[in-house]
């Protein structure tokens, strides 16, 4: 579960004459990319990859219909000359990962201009740490060009980090955003948790690079709709109810409305649980648009990790005494939330927080409800305690309150057993690619420390 | 007005056996310190400065009476060879600073054992900005030497970046602190705002600068106390009292008690005020070892601008309706309040917050009081409006808590006549070093942005 912040820029500034493109675009068959995203040389930071330059001045040419509606934008023609309206430009921030990749087929699909913003360390950090997507996934460039192919939609490309200020100006200056949704952030509670360097490179990339997202609209988007994926995690499991975003409290009399205290437990205090699912609509049309599924204890969360588990007839790990309640959602849903943002922004200057989830379920509900999808598959379940390598509770009030996004019309996918059924099947098609080396959890938050940690297998 | 969070390190782990210290002491007098406090060259990042290496292992040579006083530790004598104890070590981050210089004396006079760890970059910012403290200061190794000269004590000096984790963790191995005042955060919400580097700089700085901290903590020095000054800025001026560190909330029927809520305004969320005075006992001792005293509308603390600008004839400088309320503390109860945490360390395990201020006044308030007391001593003080170059409440309501820092014996010296007098009086001694272009405010909250700004005078 996560939160989805979303604002407009508050401040009135002068936008600067100055969106010089620096940035080289580069066609995609052209061989001389460097696979080194985290590299600061300067000729390997700012790669621009797209099929073909799209023409801006020709925005005419592609129409949205109107800004009124609050559901999706509707379908849109793209040879419709006669439309004043130009479609909106979504640049998805993290676009090769697991939600963002499927949101940005989701919102190409929708007739959104979609530019990809991403440095692919995520690929990274499975070479480095020895784990790989359950999934076999295709590279950015291959997803991209099939999606081409099979739409014949652009998806624009931009390889670099955002934390170089120079690279995502220079993004932002060729792209021309009016919404960026931001899930370039380190999104694992365990790896923040793995070592002092990763500690710091998690706070590091998630504070700069947000920072830099701010500067970047302000200077060059000024009316640029942000929307962001934060964490519910950083709300703990206060004993009484999580509201979205801000509570009131009346204290020693006098009342105020105030945001909504603070705990974090990690590094990145992402209490996991969060997204589940794999498939989405735009996903399945081919195997090489086919999203990553992550298994593993550093980067899979709770509702994949048991099915993944359940298939390849593992214990269901359940850490502690499982009570741990969290919100959860379906991956279609948050490909949903995020179109609904971007469809209904935030007027100028506000800020909204919207709890992104769809329904709670304690660990011990996920696993039995787990096995009882399985058995029905025939697949031999069973569950084991793990000593819970995490610092929570894991017995306590959870009761979150998620009404803002219902209101802008989302329809939830709820957990239903025809999606485990289709999960757990998935997982079955996979599971020999399964490494079990890389199920049970490998990262203590109690034993953290500065030392870099060995990851012989 | 700061808030002052203490707190012992809670996760039981292993120290490490290699306590080698690759920092190499030098000699004050030699002359191959190479004033970059920013450089990443290896051979620069750990300077060692001290004038005697003390001989660990003689620590019965120095003795500490006892630890369940409430209040300092007594006074010692540096030759009784009967006592087990040992002075405490304290490293002060930060501590060529405003409230670090203060804070390091007054520790090293009640004996105990003091390392000051400093970038100096403090200085380096006030030749960027084209700032001078009101105040001549000597260098950091003149003010150490005169310290030992005058006193017979010595500091230790280590001068590098806490960003740097090899550089901090061999000034651990080297000094082996028993308790960190960690003051080495950038603290000007001004200096923030004025472009996105030093926002990210901002950010960067005192992010990582307290992760690498608590990790050293952690690795190196697990029973170590943690004094760090952190700022109720973040609080905002909320409708409602503002508790200290914890709030009990009822909410639905249901109770919990959490993290007092934050509303950060600025990228350094310091509401200024805060500490005021530029004497304390030690620094009056020798002018080399004066304090700093900033009167610019970057660092200055309004009330010691206020004093600056009756001394040298300018009016006032009043920010919008003047109604901002800051709670606001003597430097003299500063260095007190340290003490009394470090001398009353939190529990193994717990985390302590401290509002640390003794009164509240409105700018309108602190501007009154300047007006009469400059009367008195025959200066024509007068006031003016300035259009707010923060983004604030100008009238509000404001009541925080202060109370358990009182609980620990604090002393307050309160805002007195005696005290304008005197900080009237030290301002006029200097007023020919006022440079009046640093006065008025230079940098607005709502022009920040990424093109560095000119610092042409």
């Amino acid at each position: 579960m996560a939160h989805l912040l979303s604002a407009s820029c508050p401040l009135a500034v002068s936008l600067t004459s100055s969106s010089k493109n620096s940035v080289k675009p580069f066609g995609l068959n052209q061989t001389f990319f460097n696979p080194q995203p985290l590299s600061n040389h300067p000729s390997l930071k700012a790669l621009h990859f797209q099929e073909k330059k799209p023409k801006r001045r020709r925005r005419s040419c592609v129409f949205l219909a109107t800004a009124t509606s609050q559901q999706a934008p509707p379908e849109t023609s793209t040879n419709n000359n006669t439309s004043p309206s130009k479609p909106k430009r979504v640049m998805v921030i993290g676009g090769d990962g697991y939600c963002g990749w499927a949101t940005a087929l989701h919102l190409s699909k929708k007739n959104y201009q979609v530019a990809v913003v991403d440095n692919l360390v995520r690929r990274l950090f499975d070479h480095q740490l020895g784990l790989e997507s359950l999934t076999p996934i295709a590279s950015i460039h291959d997803r991209i060009s099939r999606w081409k192919a099979l739409t014949g939609k652009t998806i624009e490309l931009y390889v670099g980090d955002i934390c170089d200020f120079e690279f995502l100006a220079d993004s932002f200056n060729s792209f021309e955003p009016d919404s960026v949704v931001h899930f370039g952030e380190q999104r694992s509670a365990p790896y923040s948790m793995i070592d002092r360097s990763r500690a710091v490179f998690t706070q590091h990339n998630n504070v700069i690079g947000t920072l830099n997202v701010l500067f970047a609209i302000k200077e060059f988007r000024e009316e640029c709709h942000l929307v962001k994926l934060g964490t519910m995690g950083e709300y703990g499991t206060p004993n009484i109810d999580i509201e979205e975003g801000y509570i009131t409290i009346t204290h020693n009399g006098r009342t105020d409305t105030l945001p909504y205290p603070k705990q974090a437990s990690s590094f990145y205090h992402l209490s996991k649980g969060v997204v589940y699912g794999v498939k989405t609509d735009e996903t399945e049309m081919h195997e090489e648009l086919r999203n990553r599924l992550d298994y593993d204890a550093v980067f899979g969360t709770a509702l994949n990790r048991f099915c993944v588990q359940a298939a390849v007839g593992h214990p269901l790990t359940v850490y502690g005494k499982g009570g741990q309640t969290r919100g959860y959602l379906d991956i279609r849903d948050t490909v949903q939330c995020v179109e609904l943002a971007i469809a209904n922004p935030a007027k100028a200057g506000e800020f909204r927080v919207f709890n992104q989830f769809t329904e709670q379920f304690s660990v011990n509900e996920l696993a039995s409800l787990v096995t009882k999808a399985g058995l029905k598959l025939g697949l031999d379940v069973t569950k084991m305690t793990v000593p819970n390598p995490r610092v929570e509770a894991e017995e306590h009030y959870y009761n979150a309150k998620h009404t803002k996004l219902m209101e802008l019309g989302l329809e939830p996918h709820y957990l239903s057993e025809s999606l485990l059924d289709s999960l757990l099947n998935f997982a079955v098609q996979f599971k020999d690619r399964v490494d079990k080396k890389q199920i049970m959890p490998s990262v203590s938050w109690k034993k953290i420390g500065v030392k870099t940690k060995s990851m012989n297998p």
